[in-house]
């Protein structure tokens, strides 16, 4: 695996938050994303060569709004940049880890991408992603 | 501030853990340091540009291994390298964010570090840290 591509945070009140983080990272937000398929809205901030995703639900059964009302507020994800996404998944299914998609899925700021189950990792729910060429 | 210098992950077992994550990332732990002051035994791993810091508790008031008690394992916090500590941290402060260190402390793989109230950034622990000069 490459760089971490973003860390994505959970929050409740996507306009209250873009402002805290902008105060936080000394950043402005560069780019706002509704993701249909997954239920959030998302809000990315640069920091150097990193990102971070800010996802609020936009369905109640959306996995943001479950894990909202499971665990609160705070990180949700940790997304690693990977140059080949299908090869990767090949090699962490051969190491015994459980991939929560079989396929690599559309995901926000022009990605491909595929989540490992945080059982198999601390805890840690870790992405996957490619970028697509434009 | 600049990129993600590295996430923080608490884990109950370490050796364990070493080993999943060598070969989640397909990396070597290429460092690991006690620090007595924190009472937390880390292991770092390079991706990229940006570090995996695994966290275990070395003492029953460890800051881990309350974490651990209350949340289990998991992301611990994200720390963002910055140029001036210092400097960062009265921003931080004009902005009304509250620090948990009042001084800059040392903390592992040769950094001043500081962090910020969870309370304040959407439940997230946030870690400012400046490399030193060897």
């Amino acid at each position: 695996m490459n760089k971490i591509e973003h860390i994505g945070i959970a929050v409740k009140d996507m306009e209250f938050s873009c402002s805290l983080y902008e105060r936080l990272l000394g950043a402005t937000c560069y780019k706002k994303e509704e993701v249909v398929s997954e239920g959030v809205n998302t809000a990315f901030f640069k920091t150097g060569v990193n990102k971070i995703e800010l996802l609020t639900a936009t369905t109640t059964d959306s996995p943001i709004a479950k894990f909202l009302e499971k665990k609160g507020e705070g990180i949700h994800h940790i997304a690693f940049d990977v140059d080949d996404i299908v090869a990767e998944m090949a090699r962490l299914k051969a190491e015994g880890f459980v991939l929560l998609n079989e396929e690599p899925k559309f995901g926000a700021d022009n990605k491909l991408v595929c989540f490992v189950h945080p059982k198999g990792t601390n805890g840690v729910l870790v992405e996957l992603c490619q970028e697509l060429k434009s």
